[in-house]
């Protein structure tokens, strides 16, 4: 028996458009294979993927499951031939789906993934951290894809201000006063064309180097008090953060176009407080070369 | 001793303007009274706040104690005087926020909060439901307010499609077959000039109204079979979800300006899945308007 | 038409029993009064609710829709008789269940509820405080019924072994010598027999007493200072924080009976590792007696 | 500089004991080869991993960076000889952290991992499916070494009640009449001697059995339709779900010993209301087989 449901297709009873229809929290291993990153451990990667098309105002419904099988085609493509990176099997998906879905004029796909990364203590001890990858494509019919790049990094901030205001009360000397400090959760993200190239790795570096201190799933006694002194030497606020990263962008990335668009979000999770600090800027790589271009003369 | 830790106002070594600095999860009781809203039960409204400004390219920091400082006073103010509504009170704290941060251009406020109102069953047993209520405001130096009302409902799809699907396999009759159902968490949000009111309760209404069937805490045996049967004499997709409260908005708002923007989102947790299915909708009234116009003639 | 769904007596397919079979995540403002607590904020406290009775090996099912009528029939009643506290609600709703649920041996409920209260800032000033309230009641068909009274506190824990570790790599002097600090979230809850009362509010003053510093919505410049010296001249492990709970429960409940139960957990959300600290401990109050009196002489 | 930090050594201050110190939420991936599971995909499992020993009463601080230390020495290991099992590795790591902690009794691990395997459609197309793995190990100084073995499977349930009602409601015949469904979370745990091999693939497969029918990430529609059909054919209760598993459990394992403990849960997100539906049973496998020995006969 042939099935005809043709729900999705009837006309004549809808006239809204609708920006986007799809299917959220997919989970998916996929291989990756990229020069320079990854090792045994990161072989497959665990994603939780969104996907998603627009639809026209007078169709009823999106083939939902046109979705998942645009992702199981690709995922299963990867165990023979590993995608070269979470941003590039997104726009790929995001081409398929303009296909399948004959009736959708924009695609966009969204994915996260857990990724394990070898790291260095202060004092040299190897370890292995975790991060998440961030990584994503939109495409419109008869234009162009942009992808998405980014990562999302846990680190440590110590206050500033509560630094300086513990050495005016106690009258302790700079450099090495106490502060509050605590767990920063920092998120980077560009978007692009497709065709340009940019390195999680590299992102995950620029966040961890805007914290007060990088955190470390291992520390032995020395390497404990040495975060402890690097964080309070480099004091940060959530502003700082975000500010950090902006500069590493802007620094690095001079090849890269102005319509390169960035968005950092810094969030800590405040220890004297049962709420949290956060900081953002969304710009594109334009307007932040303008900003760093009038920059006060150092 | 005066402490003058002035960390936040140092000049010099900054160069980025920050478009979003502030707290978020910030939890308050709030005490609203308005007219026709909730009975005893809804005398204070836990709520969780989001508080932010921007800040200028050269301050190093925003003072964030100044957020919860303008949260603390209006929700003391309230114990006396209640508050008209939660947008009402956004907007407020987004007035204030200018003033207390000299250096801001501007100010946003987003806040959730519980929300328990009397419903009744199919056959007319009264029940208590819960619903979370969404509320922000924007404020721009030297320009308008705008406010946000929305709310955070959950209900129930049956699928259209597996029920036509199912029809044709069994040769059962279409109004009462089977289908996969499951809950369904539907957002609806208005933006607009701060002097315009709008009812949280009437977009609640229209989300209720959008479902297969709203859900209830308590069903006796008759009112969970009348449920089932609603609910499948009535099949949704997400997509529908959505399209019923847009068309529920227009219809209801027709004297509202046109520079109204709507954000409608639906999200099955669907039963034969392990993912989510999704639709969305941003637009302006205005353009949804012009849509409804040019709708097939019924 | 009587509908005589008889599917959960049905009999002669089951041969095992159930240890619990109920619902969970039922939401409900409750009207609490109790002399001492609270104030117009705290009249009606949104609760998180759990709600079980076991099953015997022949029968198929458990009427759940009785569990959710016997909690709004209470709810209900609070609206004119106000509860005197959510633990006797527990009780109460025990008692009923027993009732309710002819077949049952045993009854159990479980309730979260945020919980706000006044509190001081080290310099006096009045802040409003978020906590959460646990509470839980069990029956036995013929034997007793069982309260259970307790909360969750977020505080702040500055660790020991860091700040001994910097104060050598540093040469500084050891009582206010930095050191990595973090949110800390504490929860204590005593199990006892219906006919003793215990405060929710001295449970959150013990467990506020056992962290490094307790943490404040709002806190000046000078305030935000004395915490930090507050946390380190007072450095604490989540093992010390369990076990000042419990030398706190020991001494200010010399009254209670030995049978009382006693569960403290600290879990510290570490700035220096992406991971957290835990320390837990489950005792009577009998055995808690006993190791304490044989404590080393102070 | 030999840095002698023994905070966590000192004697003398304190005199209670603690039941469980540790870490909670370590994330590392696991190297597992195990004949018989996974493919490619499954090379490396991504855990999450908790760690803990006792304190006796006098000793001031257990040594949390051990207990990183004991992972990330096996974690290594399993890079070049990959861990027969999550359960095993978990084993191994309390027989080392009896070792590492000098002082405790008792040492305990617990483990979550994603796990990807492939399933077919009722219509039999392949499918790759997410499950959660649960393994675990605790450790007796002087005494033996149990393991946990266990799985959280997502599935879905269609309400024989409703079914019947709706049945009586509208005449309708029994077999196939609509009812509402749900996603339902099943997890089963089973502790048992170390030197007992149980496979978690076949605890997937008796909990994936009892459900009204297993959930698919991709269903073409016939296939779709073929899920909601079986579905109703087989409804269930959260008490089916986990009688279901029990008797499975029981009649597989004939051969484990009485002493093997067992726990079993069901929660289905009642698509009908806003809570959710829960039941659970924790036996010994004695108990178990005495009460099916009792069954009525069939």
């Amino acid at each position: 028996m042939a099935l005809k449901c043709d729900v999705q297709y009837r006309k004549g009873d809808t006239w809204s458009k609708l920006t986007k229809v799809g299917v959220t929290g997919v989970r998916k291993p996929v291989v990756v294979r990229r020069e320079g990153i990854g090792g045994a451990l990161n072989g497959a990667l665990n994603c939780s993927i969104d996907i998603f098309v627009d639809l026209p105002a007078d169709q009823k419904g999106s083939h939902l499951s046109r979705n998942v099988e645009v992702l199981s085609d690709i995922v299963e493509e990867s165990i023979r031939e590993p995608v070269t990176g979470l941003e590039d099997m997104a726009c790929g998906m995001c081409r398929k789906l303009l296909v399948h879905h004959e009736y959708a004029r924009t695609a966009s796909v969204a994915i996260e993934a857990e990724y394990f990364r070898e790291s260095r203590t202060p004092l040299g001890r190897g370890t292995l951290e975790m991060y998440r990858l961030l990584a994503g494509g939109t495409a419109v019919r008869g234009g162009g894809v942009r992808k998405t790049i980014g990562a999302e990094v846990i680190g440590m901030t110590a206050c500033p201000c509560a630094q300086q205001t513990v050495s005016e009360m106690t009258g302790a000397d700079g450099t090495a006063v106490m502060s509050h400090n605590q767990r920063n959760v920092c998120t980077a993200l560009l978007t692009m064309d497709e065709g340009i190239d940019v390195e999680a790795d590299d992102i995950i570096d620029m966040i961890q180097g805007a914290f007060s201190s990088p955190t470390y799933e291992l520390l032995k006694r020395d390497d404990e008090g040495q975060v402890v002194i690097n964080a309070h030497a480099n004091p940060k606020f959530v502003e700082d953060v975000v500010r950090s990263v902006l500069e590493a962008v802007v620094e690095r990335y001079a090849g890269l176009p102005g319509d390169v668009e960035i968005t950092v979000k810094s969030e800590s999770e405040e220890s004297i407080h049962k709420h949290d600090a956060f900081a953002e800027r969304t710009a594109s790589l334009g307007e932040l070369r303008e900003e760093y271009r009038r920059r006060p003369s150092q």
